[in-house]
């Protein structure tokens, strides 16, 4: 191996412990106060610097200073959506627990394989440990099954998969979905990638409260079977996006049952509130499903990354998943938990660890304090907007704070809080007019944000 | 908001700086004597302590000592598959590189919302850059576009998506894919989950060097057509996990582009080579498919938990994931990079980030360096291998060592290797016949574990 020699130190991609020892403490100096400086910034971001360049020529060399690099992503980070902030209460929150943060780079740093039972038991048991901890927290029977994936589309994606693969097999193009017309747009978009195309996939009108109308959905499925088509799947919301609806669960649970459809529930937002007797009761009928999308991200407070999904019969998740190829560790045999029976994914970040590492530090009772707050932060802010004439605000019971400004001026609303900067909205189109929401679910929004937006509000409208 | 008070406390998840500051001390101490002592572990990992006590009863408080935590897991960790060990040379090895497991850190802990463009653009374009510095690395055309998954399975799946979507629509029944005998079962599951079904699929039959026959292939559409089926999607193979074996790509592309299917290549394992000239040489006709499935954490040495894959025509990778709603921001516009154009995810961890940092980092003339070595290695090793007498090394172009043992005995020499813990081999299975693998790929793995592992098969055989 002569040649060996001279590419030697270029080839040789280990840093020494004094290498990485700096590399990480000055990673670890400018997060910190990044975060501890999150209160101050303006909760819109700072979009002052342009980034248009485009891509740079390949570098062949490397940057030996870590630093500049450092400094060039916290930089770039300054002109995105503030979500991580105290006041943002935009689309769906970030969160980002410090703890879980910490779990990823431990994760990717000791780096092993954890598709697969075999290949790491002790540390798949925990990831398990953290399924199992979740299931019984919700109150889900024992035996209801869990599976990690990197968010809630996926977590949609493959319960769909599984009611095709139970219900349909070769039938698929006759099979029919149903969701409301206020479903997130990643279940149509899933349901097409698993082969239920847009002439299979029906939108049930919602009522004034934007939940779906049970009986116009068992007219649907009756139209569908008249048609010769094969009803399948039900797709109900436990807390839409645009306003946090939740769909009348049991009732459609019920037309399910009766029919022989699978009832998914999409709670990537709303779901974690189950955790809470403050959330459980207006979540009934939440258990009653075939599955359940659950974002961890979202409602855990945890980094982008963490969906999840529950699936009431194990058989039914492992029937499109469970495979066994020559070159696998053996299967450690029925009964187990090991994420390659249960998901597309094979080779996979150990997603485990931050939900695991966060749910342990913490304990549960603190995620529960912290929902039951959101819950009724968000409360006092309905009613605070309640009394102000000049809006209307629209029917919800989780997070979401949906309103109308009467007479127009919506828009003009929404600018005129952002730009003050102390929190950030967003806003959606509901029948064509324009609403303003305002959703907390950050674990860094706290009561004096939730007092900085009410202010804020009415500081426009007295104008 | 009288309640608020009482829980307050319990529901602040946010830690101070100082403890920030002494947890984060505390994993990267252990992580960084974790890393330096790589080197002298047990190749086999430890399996001492056993970890079979099941889920334990939900952590209703917390453990406020964070570093019990840590010990635990890392404790955990030792009963594991030692992936990311200089001697690990079983499966496809791990990496790990320590710049991108500070990225992971930096990610989470700044949560930017990276799965529209509009909302962090900034940081979106490094994503896309290094997408960019990648192509142009492997020498695909400009406009050639791709996407970071969590694993190679994810990016087979979206590949046959592209292909369905593009050439069956509605008669998605009747498509037919095609793979060898020797492809990775996620091809199947993921084609499965595509509605692609058992009945749809074909394994074409491979030569003695373990690649897929054209002439068999182009036998197999025949007989489909004439059955009145549409064949739409083969899924060849850059370099298989069981030998690397690399299918006859130009021959493959050219009876795809004759018959008007799609030319998948999966080189989740094998792609990376294409970067350097010594690769190259042995991969013809990789850039000529319509996709390209490569596993940065394979390849390009990244912690689990990114895939890749590349798509010739922008519009097709587009066509099934690209939609809007009307709580999503606004879309920048035609041609512009957007991660929720080309994936089914839209919440998602901050893939591009480990990404862009170990390539700024480094710089990929280091990469190209590491992987030439590899290369060289398994070369060096299959040439040692050779003048064995008992052993019969089968054909293999890339980083894959496998081989027999002449008269059987291949079990006995792996054991025998393996518990000598300075290398560890898996094995496989071929037409029902024991073969032993050894696969280079680790950044870690450098010349004196080329020497042990030949020095230990040698010690065996003539023991």
């Amino acid at each position: 191996m002569k040649e060996q020699a001279r590419g030697a130190e270029e080839a040789d991609l280990e840093l020494d412990g004094a290498g990485m020892r700096e590399m990480a403490g000055l990673v670890l100096e400018r997060l910190v106060s990044q975060i501890e400086g999150f209160g101050e910034q303006h909760a819109a971001g700072d979009w002052a610097k342009a980034w248009d360049g485009g891509p740079r020529p390949i570098p062949g060399m490397g940057v030996p200073h870590f630093e500049e690099l450092l400094d060039e992503v916290l930089e770039r980070a300054k002109a995105s959506f503030f979500t991580p902030g105290p006041g943002y209460l935009a689309y769906i929150p970030g969160g980002g627990l410090f703890p879980a943060a910490l779990a990823s780079f431990l994760a990717a740093g000791i780096n092993r394989f954890t598709g697969i039972r075999a290949a790491a038991p002790a540390l798949v048991a925990l990831e398990e440990e953290a399924i199992e901890w979740l299931r019984e927290g919700l109150g889900f029977d024992p035996g209801v099954v869990g599976v990690l994936t990197p968010g809630g589309s996926i977590a949609n994606f493959t319960a769909i998969l599984c009611a095709r693969e139970k219900l349909l097999g070769p039938e698929l193009r006759k099979g029919v979905l149903y969701c409301s017309d206020q479903v997130h747009h990643s279940v149509t978009k899933s349901a097409r990638a698993a082969g239920i195309l847009e002439d299979r996939q029906r939108s049930v009108p919602t009522s004034a409260a934007l939940a779906m109308r049970p009986e116009l959905l068992a007219e649907a499925i009756a139209a569908d079977r008249a048609r010769g088509l094969l009803p399948f799947c039900v797709v109900s919301s436990a807390g839409t996006t645009n306003t946090g609806a939740i769909d009348p669960l049991p009732e459609i649970s019920e037309i399910c049952r009766r029919e022989g459809l699978w009832h998914h529930i999409d709670g990537a937002y709303g779901g974690a509130f189950q955790l809470v007797e403050e959330g459980r009761a207006r979540l009934p009928g939440i258990l009653q499903g075939d599955s359940l999308t659950i974002d961890p991200h979202k409602g855990l407070f945890l980094p982008y990354g963490t969906g999840m999904l529950f699936v009431r019969e194990r058989e039914d998740l492992e029937r499109p998943h469970k495979s066994s190829a020559v070159y696998l560790p053996e299967d450690p045999g029925a009964g187990v938990f090991d994420p390659s029976h249960f998901s597309l994914e094979l080779s996979r970040p150990f997603r485990g660890l931050p939900l695991w590492m966060s749910l342990r530090y913490f304990g549960l009772d603190r995620f529960r304090a912290a929902l039951a707050e959101k819950l009724r932060l968000a409360g006092w802010i309905r009613e605070e907007l309640d009394k102000e004439e000049g809006l209307e605000v629209l029917e919800g019971q989780l997070t979401v704070v949906a309103f109308k400004v009467r007479g127009g001026g919506g828009e003009e609303l929404m600018e005129a809080v952002n730009r003050k900067g102390r929190v950030y909205l967003s806003s959606c189109r509901l029948k064509g007019e324009f609403v303003v929401r305002i959703c907390v679910l950050s674990f860094r929004t706290r009561e004096p944000h939730a007092r900085m937006v009410v202010e804020d509000v009415r500081e426009f409208l007295k104008g």
